[in-house]
């Protein structure tokens, strides 16, 4: 970045670290907050060194947590016949947003990917199990486990895995979000996986 | 945002401050960087906190600087003779990314907007007339103002109230950057206006 002093180009380089950020919409938000009160600079740099210390990952089930265990693991009038599996604590807030749901979740940390390098052991899946264990003693079987990875291959591949693993618990019901056409879409537009789900998975309408 | 502990929603409110970034993207932002090492977080923490010192308008161009001059201005190895006229730092970053150009720059700051209620008074233009005024003295008149404002309408506009302002002055010539099609362009999708000024602005082609 020719012709920017070294302070701006320094935090264009930082801000290059966040996910789809590159140079140009980096220098955007660098000039951006150049032009903005102290009070805001301060604000975002602080809050940013604020992660450094006190936010740690939830004993529990692995969403973000300031103490030992994160809000919703903390609160002990959910639902714990109810666990739903997701990749990871973006998809808790999508999940907390529709405001139904009541039960507790546990966070992968992602998808197995060969591809990638990422095999059933870099998931957070040992301490699921663990959880699930007791929780089937706790409440004597009735538990079911949500699997809600996303509906992309390695998604669909991971649940499956985890299905694979549980299949012989006794009286443990396994069950995977439904997969069909998204509110608004166009059945024209819509690709042959999409529309096969949604055939297979139809309901009862009246 | 459910479920989120206080810190995280604290960097996620202060990210929502950069331009275009809404709740999604910031806490898309927020939780990806939570999985960085301690150093990225620290580093882009200061950063920011950085800006609130040393990092100031350059007293001569208006261009970022850490000193009283930015690197540019205080680089008197340049060439007196051309002053390049834009609206924001971006477009001096973007002008010297094409390495060609050696003059100097003013910065205005913005645009004239009756609508966004900004008029030439809250423009860097009283300061680039008095330096002009001096080089025109310093340099016997032998001065040309490019004028690079974008060709939008708010640009264009700009740029007309600046040659106005200056048309009796001696001597000195006034420039526009060429507006026509853009390198990749397809003539048939081209709007009538860009059209319009790429068949005014044509020349000899060998």
């Amino acid at each position: 970045m020719q012709g920017l002093s070294a302070k701006i180009q320094r935090l264009i380089k930082a801000l290059t670290i966040l996910p789809g950020v590159g140079e140009r919409t980096a220098s955007r938000y660098a000039l951006y907050l150049f032009y903005q009160d102290a009070q805001v600079k301060e604000e975002l740099g602080k809050a940013a060194l604020d992660l450094l210390e006190g936010v740690q990952s939830c004993a529990a089930c692995g969403h973000l947590a300031e103490g030992e265990r994160c809000l919703i693991c903390a609160n002990d009038r959910r639902d714990k016949h109810l666990l739903c599996v997701v990749e990871n604590p973006l998809d808790i807030v999508a999940l907390e947003r529709m405001g139904s749901y009541q039960g507790y979740y546990h966070v992968l940390g992602g998808v197995i990917s060969p591809l990638a390098g990422i095999g059933p052991e870099e998931l957070n899946i040992t301490a699921l199990l663990k959880r699930m264990q007791q929780l089937q003693v706790e409440l004597e079987g009735e538990v079911e486990l949500i699997l809600a990875t996303n509906p992309s291959l390695e998604g669909e591949a991971t649940a499956n895995y985890l299905a694979n693993l549980v299949k012989d618990w006794p009286s443990l019901k396994v069950t995977r979000i439904a997969r069909g056409l998204p509110m608004g879409a166009d059945l024209e537009y819509a690709d042959e996986v999409t529309l096969a789900r949604a055939f297979a998975g139809r309901d009862i309408y009246r």
